[in-house]
């Protein structure tokens, strides 16, 4: 899922950034001038190749504004599919539909129906045509549409499921758009929860008890769980890893879960990193907090974790090793969270769904401090965690120079006060100068009378050849 | 109740509406000239005997400001009867509380005590006259007055009841002030949010286990509802119609429903329709959801839905069929969310109250879009749903003019830049013609110094008949 | 609990307060004239010895300053201690850790663990170091070591309970710094809701049924308690009021309650008696609830309300009577509130913690009335009632003399408008003269020419007499 809903800041950016963007890349690779020129040309081959289809695919972006309408449209599903994870990009949205046929053709199904009837139904709202094209109103259609599917009761291939997942979907913009009204005013995305929203409301509006829309029986723990920590499965336990990452879409199944992990490593390094780091960090919480070990698993401690860990190391704040740590320390937040969230929501027959990765990235991106190590980026300008980093070392080199610009003027500003200094003694002591002379010439004129005309002449001269010197100064003030 | 607490602008705005308000009502009737004058003379006076206590009565409430303080109280509670429906009308109140009546004495009673509490409370606490005698303070006293008395399980006439009563009405002003407080920086309105809580609050700090005031016994749903679609009884399906309006004040006789439609038919005939509209949604919604027919019957899907299409549908909004689709999608994701509401609440022992109308009326009010046809009214400005499409008319109006303005502004600009550029065009020439000529002057001085003294005279002569023309266009530009 | 993060606003005015501190402490103090000048230099010798260790100890504060750091550490962690009741001032810190002691060693161990770890995660995140001076930090961090201590199933002195407490401790000022940027926008203080969210967090995500960290188990009252009114206790109502202030920290020793009013006496006499006001209104509406005996001897109706009175009453509005009224209103409240929550809250194994007092607190301080009297203090200017009440009347003194002021100059300019005018008048009786003179003259020049040259030297004399009358007020206007 997304930052946020980027308004109409982000279509200019878009259409711009196809330059941009190669020149950033180049910027970001250390360019080894001891390298054989044939080398580095190839090098750079590549890393034009990858700027094609890494990062947010900007100039595909591009190049598709000017497609038929459906291709457009199947673009930001893709892009929807992806913006769960944060991840602008098309190839990694099309690996992700297969990682979800891979687990459940039924499942990948209702997902697409739901990121379609979303897209739609932001495009009947008239929301911003570029947070439609960047997959912003998506996310939560294909949440929406595969978790209906995963907590139906009624089995697979049961086709009136798809009326509510429709009637859901399509409100997904709605509640979007509201939620945005209210989260703009702290400058905060909007992240998971209109998807949140919207399947514990059909959840709970229908319940295990329905006819029509019968949901799975979840219960709350009524008694200590059975854990004998020398049966634990240390494999499972590293498998949770995979499993974890891919349960944000709702799937147990390790290899989608792997094949997840790949379409995020082909956008973003970074992302790919905190993704692991977080379903790792949830793995460690549930040992800590005494979880029964089949939750665990299962990756149920892990996705709130993945989500949480992404959202707040690179992606909504720029990198610093600061920012690192917090992420960790937003992983372990978010871990407690969930068990409180599930434990609470289980009371009412509900999944703990991403609420507790909401609520905690939320709290940890309304932190205030007075350190400039803690760089929260301005919503428009969330891109992937690759260039928000060379967005903030651009703006830290920018106010650097304008540090030293202004330094600069200093000086020269005291560098000219004392020219101007020392031009205004050198015009006082020039008329202290003329004046003894002016002075002596008077006393000349007083004792030697008859030279009088000769000297008075001599006397004005000096004054001509003084007053150049008397009013030069003034040019330079 | 009401739309919100439109503050001072409402007390200059509600004196001066006397004479605005008929000929809003005259420039809406389509006038047809081709009737006989007498027809038309007719037809005028009826409107204008109509306008005397349809919409908000602003005639009449310009009339009771003069009155004695306790007759102007009583117009303030039956006005407060009748904002629970958003419709700011005595006589609307007034045929409200026969409805209640003809229910239930004591529920009455109750009502009433809770309208009038909460008016004092709201004076005590120095709140907005403007709002105060609109009813806007009295509408969730009512709420809180009757369902206190409809949940009670201490049976009619157990006159303790009317303690809490009085202080949870007098709280409704203090919750309305800080909810509003909140709710204003979106420009929203508090809706029944003060009811819900209070009621709530005390349903739950009480409980069915009390000794001093029990509460009914509400549980949550832990088996499958005994539905067969072939004992489905039509009559009683169209019946709850009424009955869900009826529910609105915690009623269910079908009789009390059909009043209170006569009570928003005379002040307001959009907000009846919507209000009928509703209440088939919401019914519709719960045969979708397989709700238990009883419920369905007894207007519990209902009345929730009604407010919710009453409030889009032309009440905050301004009505056009965008709106009113918007209004029905309201309706239907109000009656989700009912049952869902309900579903969680009930594990509390709680009814639903009229959360799931509030907060998807505040959902879809949050709304953005780019759109023009969807246009909400500022709260101040917010009276009934024909008046407030007169606003939106004349603005839209207002808005063409100042368009048509602004492009005959642009022309004249135009037409004036030409002017302009002619002028300068006819100087610049009278200025070569006078260089041409003071250079022929100058030739005649140089070949004829004799007449010099004259020619210069006439080369003067020129330049001051020059000057004027020089100078002339500075005037203009 | 404290106010707020007084922000930056807090350290210049700490600095600059001891001269301040003891001016008011004088001016308050109602200086008898009659009495002996020894008697009242001894009054006056007391009273600045009194100021050293009550309020706020501003010059302690400034003599910490310069301290070694761990005392300074020191200092802020008592005062977070004591901000649990508002009360900035590290003496009543030393007692209320006393007080705690007195109940449970091991108790108040995990209570300063809390606080120290607390006030380091402030100092490690960067927060500003005005409010962690005040203890605005700390205060979170006691209740969340106290309560965890308390709802511990694990018994005392169960180590392992050191890691969560200190890892929920350092979460404070996070989640601390996120609310202070949500309330802030309305310039509401966090109070505790920080410790709310975390100790609920914490208890409902380990829960009863955990093989680390189990909490004593809560559950909701599924039958009518037993109450007869003969075997009510009155020793033990009356001891439930110090339960009650005792409660505020988990406590339920009657001594420890006596020591923390005796703290709070110290630093603020209008906190302490709002305190006791508040644990009585506490426990009469619990009879009046008609809440089981055990619960209100226990001080579980009390310390809420304690809260919320010291708040309203004099912390965050100016004390006026009025103020005091809606205080006493706000205990009711909040005890109404505090056994909804209660029994909410028991559904999930939850105790109510201080919920009921942050969220009627909240709404009271959300209030907008008409009146004058209820002043809310900007969040910067909150320090503890009786300087607050100095602060509002100084307020009210300036305002009062700007009014005077303001009377004063529109006299002046109403006296030289009437000046301007006998000016103006006077000009134009001398313009009629002169007219009157010219004309007479002109008869004279047509009957006299001869006497021309005379009579028009004369009548320019006169001209140039008036001249000076007919310009001359120019000077004034």
């Amino acid at each position: 899922m997304p930052g946020s809903l980027f308004t109409k800041e982000l279509q200019p950016l878009m259409a711009q950034l196809d330059l941009k963007h190669e020149n950033d890349k180049q910027a970001a690779a250390p360019v080894q001038t001891a390298e054989a020129p044939c080398l580095q040309r190839a090098k750079a081959r590549l890393l034009k190749g990858v700027s094609y289809f890494s990062g947010d695919m900007a100039v595909f972006a591009k190049w598709m504004e000017k497609q038929f309408f459906l291709l457009q449209l199947l673009d930001w599903v893709l892009r929807g599919a992806a913006q769960v994870m944060f991840v602008n990009n098309p190839l990694s949205g099309l690996i992700i539909f297969a990682g979800l046929i891979l687990q459940n053709y039924w499942w990948a199904l209702n997902g697409f129906v739901g990121t379609l009837f979303a897209t739609i139904s932001a495009l009947i709202l008239r929301q911003s045509r570029g947070a439609i094209a960047a997959g912003l109103y998506g996310y939560n259609g294909i949440l929406v549409g595969l978790l209906m599917a995963v907590f139906s009761n009624a089995g697979n291939w049961y086709w009136w499921l798809l009326l509510p997942n429709i009637f859901m979907s399509m409100m997904c913009p709605i509640v979007s758009s509201a939620l945005a009204s209210i989260n703009s005013r702290w400058d905060l995305p909007v992240f998971t929860l209109p998807f949140n929203i919207l399947v514990c409301l059909h959840m709970v509006a229908t319940g295990h008890y329905n006819h029509h829309f019968p949901q799975v029986l979840i219960q709350p723990r009524t008694e200590l769980p059975n854990i004998t920590w020398e049966e634990i499965d240390v494999a499972k336990l590293f498998m949770s890893v995979p499993v974890g990452i891919g349960q944000v879409y709702g799937c147990d199944n390790p290899w989608t879960g792997g094949i997840f992990i790949i379409s995020l490593f082909i956008s973003s390094p970074i992302t790919c990193a905190h993704a692991v780091l977080g379903s790792t960090i949830g793995m460690l919480s549930g040992l800590a907090l005494a979880a029964p070990f089949g939750a665990i698993y299962f990756g149920l401690w892990g996705y709130n974790c993945v989500l949480a860990c992404i959202a707040i190391g690179g992606m909504f704040y720029a990198l610093t090793w600061q920012v690192h740590l917090l992420a960790i320390t937003c992983g372990f937040f978010c871990a407690y969270l969930g068990s409180a969230i599930a434990n609470i929501m289980s009371a009412f027959g509900l999944p703990a769904c991403t609420w507790p990765f909401c609520l905690s990235a939320l709290t940890f991106l309304l932190i205030t401090t007075e350190t400039n190590k803690i760089f929260k980026l301005p919503l428009p300008k969330v891109t992937y965690p690759e260039k928000n980093l060379c967005f903030f070392w651009k703006m830290k080199k920018q106010e650097k120079q304008e540090k030293l610009e202004e330094e600069r003027k200093k000086k020269e500003e005291e560098l000219r006060a004392i020219d101007d200094e020392m031009i205004l003694n050198e015009k006082e002591e020039l008329r202290l100068n003329l004046t003894a002379m002016e002075e002596a010439n008077d006393m000349q004129i007083v004792s030697m009378p008859e030279a009088e005309s000769e000297q008075n002449d001599n006397g004005q001269q000096q004054t001509t050849e003084d007053y150049p010197t008397d009013e030069m100064p003034a040019n330079y003030l």
